[in-house]
């Protein structure tokens, strides 16, 4: 299956859930399971919106590059403020889709001017434990 | 002392206070020792003000069910973000005024559409928190 | 068709559409066309995640009255703040959905406490507003 | 009445209701009338608590002095966002309280790098069309 | 002078601000007489910041493309909610920075499972006045 | 070299960055290595960043006491929400600037009115852990 192909009016809810989950396979492993298991027990639907809607029918639209969903995504996470969580999921999101440690980088430097040092703060805190977990400090600051 | 029927002109501060810690027993036994011990030796008129305000004053009037006050308030809470131990509080309270956990459960896969997913899963978490202390998990789907 | 019935694993995109529509012309007579019209030339498929998702995947949903979902929306809609324009059409939901406008009233009152006055104050000017096109001024307060 | 001396157990609603008018009369002139005409017909009590409670009961408290209240509110009206119409009062306020004009543009200058450059432009546009109606433009820089 | 070459040490004030000046001619011809002129009577130091730092210090440093720096501003101004001004300038420069009306409108799309539909649909309408000055209406969808 | 007195065109970032130092010192022995270390291997131009702009060239003006900029500060750190390690930080400040834990304390009950209970309480946490710390507890309330 394409997982970026379809958009036909007579998808059904179980295909954009398959759609949802080839996207979120091809962004990070682990994600899926992370999502679905923490949810299974509590919210079930929660988990099937994040994964069939989320990603299957909004993610997955070609008009806009994953690497730049990601750009996106991270000024949003950073200026709602309190998304750590999700912050951190994202942040491997935008290395699996191609952003650079350093593009993350400058990218939280440069929320500080629409939102804030703290929230600015926050969110390269959270890159910091990311980029540690997967070796890629320190980050060499661009020539 | 009926919690629910003063709204005299001439309510003093004392009776206020003794109205808004009725209420609370009501919602939750041992609120109050919480709220009120933790601010003891910091801010004692904060804790005089959730009570004899917020309890004795605001959430005692009879023109909205606690029952309603607490959908309200689940949605207020999730969409501020980084509310976490109010909102730990009040999924006790809505449970205890009445709300089914799959009622609380909806209440904020409702709210992925107003504040997005981020707020909805973080409040989801603290839902779920509630729940196991409660032995109410495994929640179950509607029919 | 029955608005609340299928969720069926395999309603398409077409048919959640179609719910969505069935949905908001049961809560709001003038809304869809307002809704799909004003983003026709801009984004009509914002305009359609708004019906087939919001209406016809998460606010059709059984679990929760719609009266219920207005109490919950309304909270987030004033804690949110900047959403003046979707809390006037929330509010008139909320009259349609079975609200009584004291209800409404006392809801954004109670705000004050977790969101603070002026929130509370922006949201109640827009409930007068509401309120003054559906000749419900004044506000009869509670016996 | 001295406004800010009755902290007393016994202090009823109506007293309270009382003081918090003082206060406003003493910050600013039309403000009680404002606040408490463009809720008759709507929240009453929302009127009633803005004068008892925020006023009668929280500014009037002689632990922190008005003009230093004001900069506390200055920073929560303009990092919260959306709260130009209460910006427009406490600025006003903040003239009344003795903060000058360059105290306070020095205040919303301050708050861009904790809130960012929208919220602080937001807020110093508020503060000119307040200004000019004071006839205190241009506000003339630091020596 | 390169507007993007000059981070040496010895960089001084007046040269950030011009600096600042030049990467704001590249991105919007009128901009800079608008932020100075607006401000030069209130908080002519605010305009300076906003030029000599956020243009000529964050702005300008070539670690993020300019479009690319536009998504994540884009992504941050529609969380933070009431920047609706600050989002006009910045869907301007987004377009003049090499992003489609296409991909501006999708990242919005895209904002709707982060931020929620409000804040999502407030700025569609703020993209709909800008490319409706610009004779960009209506936008085709993607193929 | 005084940290309030350079503000002429030709101050460079070096210089702007030593007088950053100067004024951290002043507000807060460890703060600059703190800041400093946690960024050197992540993001070192936002240390600079905190240091220079925000501190050498925005916290070091002399046209508001660094008192009164606490006083902004503590406001707006508390209605953003989510920022409590920044809260400690200035909680600290602040008692180094002069404010006393009254004051500090009654800022926070102040907020409640403007930003709802559950930011104040939250706050109000930060300060207790701050105040604790360094012996200051109880507070004692107001004569």
């Amino acid at each position: 299956m394409d997982a970026r192909a379809d958009k036909s009016e007579s998808t059904t809810r179980d295909e954009r859930f398959a759609r949802g989950l080839d996207v979120m396979s091809q962004v990070d492993g682990g994600l899926r399971e992370q999502v679905l298991g923490s949810l299974a027990d509590i919210s079930p639907e929660l988990g099937h919106q994040v994964v069939a809607w989320g990603f299957g029918e909004i993610y997955s639209r070609p008009e806009l590059a994953p690497r730049d969903r990601q750009l996106v995504t991270l000024g949003m996470l950073t200026a709602l403020g309190g998304c750590e969580p999700q912050l951190e999921v994202h942040i491997n999101f935008s290395l699996n889709a191609g952003l650079t440690p350093q593009e993350i980088v400058e990218a939280l430097l440069h929320s500080a001017g629409y939102c804030g040092f703290p929230r600015a703060l926050n969110a390269t805190m959270v890159a910091k434990k990311v980029f540690a977990e997967r070796g890629l400090l320190p980050v060499e600051p661009g020539a």
